[in-house]
């Protein structure tokens, strides 16, 4: 693909995912094709497309920070920026967020809530939300977030994407609105481990004009049997359905590859990320933004967003001894936290506990956001790098996983990332393999996890197979113009297997059975179910059901 | 020496000083003397006394931190106390301090003001007052200090001793009374700047209580032709008299060794220093004392003293968010610090800025007391190792400069401070280089400078030579019982100059005139003026007058 041609395709895709939400400002096409004819194919990112989260300065274009009265119009790009531009990259325009990164929920901006890539009824995770999104989506190749309390990685984690957050320091905050000033990050998104790491190498570097950034050498790759600590069982508890199996069976899988999993006692490190909002360092956002606010009272619960201003006000009631007196405490939490890591390679834990509706959100805006930093909050405090990645699914939605390690060792946890993420593969099922149906068991137990519903193309038909238990037969006919079932297709569901337990699977499908390709409605082909043909002489044709649940339910 | 006969020696010169305001805490002699005689001769301290600040635990006796009221008795030694112990020294008793290690003077204390080891209308300089002059009058061989602001090193500077101050983290603060926490580190006294360094690494060491207690690898040795960094010259205006000539000719000398000496806008470290205390950074001392002010404010003016609990007061009044905006600051001053230092090994400062009396502190505690941190106050602040080595005296009085580098430069700054260290020779004149007198002018271009008064032992007789201009002869005699001066001895002063300059100086020496060694009356045996015995043949013996000023005013 030209970059001319992947520039031409986001914009289709965005016209084509109605999530309208997901953009602050973006720029007009025809200007962004030009941009992109213009790229040198011989770049390293030559040609992708890269949204920016709306607190990260891109030039002519204004940053809000999910605020319209805060807009200015920035004379530069921010480094980060300025770098995935001078390698190739082409700038889509500026993601809606929480208002002022004060949030991981995607919900608190005038803009609207930004909704997730996989459920509209969910939230998409913030506070890197639109960018997020505009991944998982397809419509970016990479996004810009930044994170202070996990916010470039409890969204990667609810939309299924990777999050990078480096080094804290590894990448400028040049050109960003401030957070927490001393515990910012720029982060990456991106579909894939290895495109998110050559992001965000190509972004590190320290930058004359932020004080805070740094280099350093990044720590040695872990050893073919690493030490991987793991929370101990009672910080697992509360997290959502299905969410603790999810976390086990990915532990399993990393031991699988040689690693050696301790169980940790991580209270001083969750004790930290309490001290994120709990404690004094919520001081930075009133010193960031808070002039803003107090100014502007008369916007809140319009342009400002009520829940992040009184965040930000309460920052003003706290005394600089609070903060000396949390900062003491700080230190012994870290250094508590240090030896109990002592030894491990990283930090496995689930990179967010649970995955509320916007509904939820809206009725309980702390609380909700509150219990979802379990895990990310201490990273910046404490100065630790941390990688999120995908690890399945759990109930057709996201599940993600998160590497945390010291300081430069961005690297290592990539290395140790790339273990989790055994090649995955898609198998779609249209009967008796169907969530609650009798073989649907053999796809959990392949360490499979549903993706979601699926409907073929049109020119399948079903047949009902007289096999113990009941199956029906999927055949695909020359001329599929007639006798598909309504919706134009047959009724199934995808299901994600890692590729040994997808092979076992296949390896005992029983005849008359066998895995084929299978085009789907919106045109993807992926492997699934289909029958030998002699099996279905003589069965009912049921196509007409539309699936084998509706005929199964006919019955 | 033995142990025991060293510890016998420390008490009789706690006896002849007539110090009795260093001890906060003076340990029984006999207990002392006990604890010495069972010493391992093999320990690498063994038998050196050492003097603690009474901010830093000794098991067994109080901690007050200058506070009576706030007095506790520890159980266990402070780890940097342990670990000289177990090398060997031995222990002599708590020192004075500025009251919670809150002062670079040496007079906020209610168990009185500190006098300076050389001149007792002068201060001792803090916090650490009362171990740098145990040390400075040849009571300790070692002390234990303290070092936020610069407490480690202004009185260093002043009592004409060596101070490191290690890089933050590496000595624990285990069992020392915060000042401000994040800030403060434990410090080394010696006269020598090897013994200095010999205690600074057995103090040095993590500990698991301590979280900001680390390690690090040192940094290598600086080159032969180093670059030393100076400030440029408008950052030197306002020092004491002849302090600017003092400092200048100490850079010569290290310019003569090879060092390229670069002159060096400083102003953001100086900007960082006025942080210290004019930001929100005082609340750290609010946090860790604070609440024992509060309650005791009924003895401030006697147990509190005022101008410390007026301070740690004011931090209480200090919020978050000048906290998180100080920091900021603090973040772009330190950038632009290390941007101004790059390139260079060290930098070059005087330790302070003047040496007052009791008197101008006791009229202005406050603006004295500022005046004397703006090389010393943002070293801990932006992760600076400094060293505070003696540079010879001006007007009588010690003269100190200040070596500071990056964090873990600890050595490297030590192997700078050896250039620095030219052996200084103490020379006894009596006659026509005194002080006022006509050549004395050649000691000044030797390089020399005025270490103060003395007096020789009894049995010289001084002669009344015919020479131009007018010289006394002094002349050691078989019996010393007759003819000796009042206060038995002949009056003169030592001066101390540069191997070189002395060498110089001795070669110009006309006859009959000599360089020999001279007996003083408190024991110790220095170079000094003698006369070959032809000369004072009928010349009038002018012992009587007890000396040459006595006799030429008497002319």
């Amino acid at each position: 693909m030209t970059p001319a041609a992947r520039a031409e395709a986001a914009y289709d895709r965005i016209r084509s995912a109605g999530r309208p939400e997901i953009w602050i400002h973006l720029r007009p096409r025809d200007e962004v094709l030009a941009e992109a004819a213009g790229i040198d194919p011989a770049l390293p990112l030559a040609g992708l497309v890269v949204a920016v989260k709306d607190n990260i300065d891109v030039a002519g274009l204004p940053t809000t920070a999910g605020a319209p009265s805060y807009a200015y119009r920035p004379a530069a790009d921010a480094p980060a920026v300025a770098r995935l531009r001078a390698a190739g990259a082409v700038v889509l325009g500026k993601t809606n967020l929480d208002q002022f990164a004060t949030g991981l929920v995607g919900t608190r901006s005038p803009y609207g809530a930004v909704r997730n890539a996989w459920d509209t009824t969910r939230i998409s995770g913030g506070s890197s939300s639109g960018s997020a999104v505009a991944v998982a989506l397809g419509i970016a190749d990479l996004a810009l977030g930044t994170d202070t309390a996990g916010s470039g990685r409890v969204p990667a984690a609810l939309n299924g994407i990777v999050g990078v957050k480096p080094t804290k320091g590894l990448v400028p905050v040049t050109g960003v609105v401030p957070a927490c000033y001393t515990l910012d990050c720029v982060t990456v998104f991106a579909r894939d481990l290895r495109l998110a790491r050559t992001a965000a190498e190509i972004v590190e570097g320290p930058d004359p004009a932020d004080p805070l950034s740094r280099t350093g050498t990044q720590l040695p790759p872990p050893p073919a049997r690493p030490r991987i600590a793991v929370p101990a069982p009672e910080h697992l508890d509360g997290m959502a359905d299905g969410w603790r199996e999810a976390f086990d069976a990915t532990v399993a899988r990393l031991a699988a590859t040689g690693a050696d999993i301790v169980e940790t006692d991580v209270t001083p490190l969750l004790r930290a990320a309490e001290l994120l909002y709990g404690g004094a360092f919520v001081a930075e956002r009133y010193a960031a933004v808070g002039g803003h606010v107090d100014e502007h009272r008369d916007l809140i619960g319009t342009d400002l967003d009520a829940t992040v201003a009184s965040i930000v006000l309460a920052g003003r009631e706290k005394t600089a001894a609070d903060w000396a007196a949390d900062t003491a405490r700080l230190a012994a939490l870290g250094a508590a936290g240090r030896a109990a890591l002592d030894g491990c390679a990283a930090l496995l834990t689930p990179t967010t506990t649970w995955h509320p509706t916007l509904e939820q959100v809206a009725a309980e805006p702390v609380a909700a956001n509150a219990r979802m930093g379990r895990f990310t909050n201490f990273a910046n405090l404490l100065d630790y790098a941390s990688l999120a990645v995908p690890a399945g699914c759990v109930d057709g939605l996201p599940f993600g996983v998160m590497l945390t390690g010291p300081a430069f060792s961005d690297r290592a946890l990539a290395a140790l990332a790339e273990r989790l993420a055994a090649p995955q593969l898609d198998l779609f099922v249209a009967g008796a393999h169907l969530t609650g149906q009798p073989l649907n068991v053999q796809l959990v137990q392949a360490g499979g996890a549903l993706a979601g519903p699926a409907r073929t193309a049109t020119g399948y038909r079903l047949y009902a197979l007289p096999t113990d238990p009941p199956k029906p037969g999927l055949v695909r006919v020359a001329d599929g113009g007639t006798g598909q079932g309504p919706g134009g297709g047959i009724e199934g569901e995808i299901w994600r297997l890692p590729a040994a337990g997808f092979g076992a699977f296949v390896a005992a499908v029983p005849a008359p059975m066998a895995i084929g390709t299978v085009e789907l409605s919106d045109g993807r082909r992926v492997s699934g179910f289909l029958v030998e043909p002699y099996a279905v002489r003589g069965a009912p044709d049921i196509t007409r059901f539309g699936g084998w649940r509706a005929y199964t339910g006919s019955a």
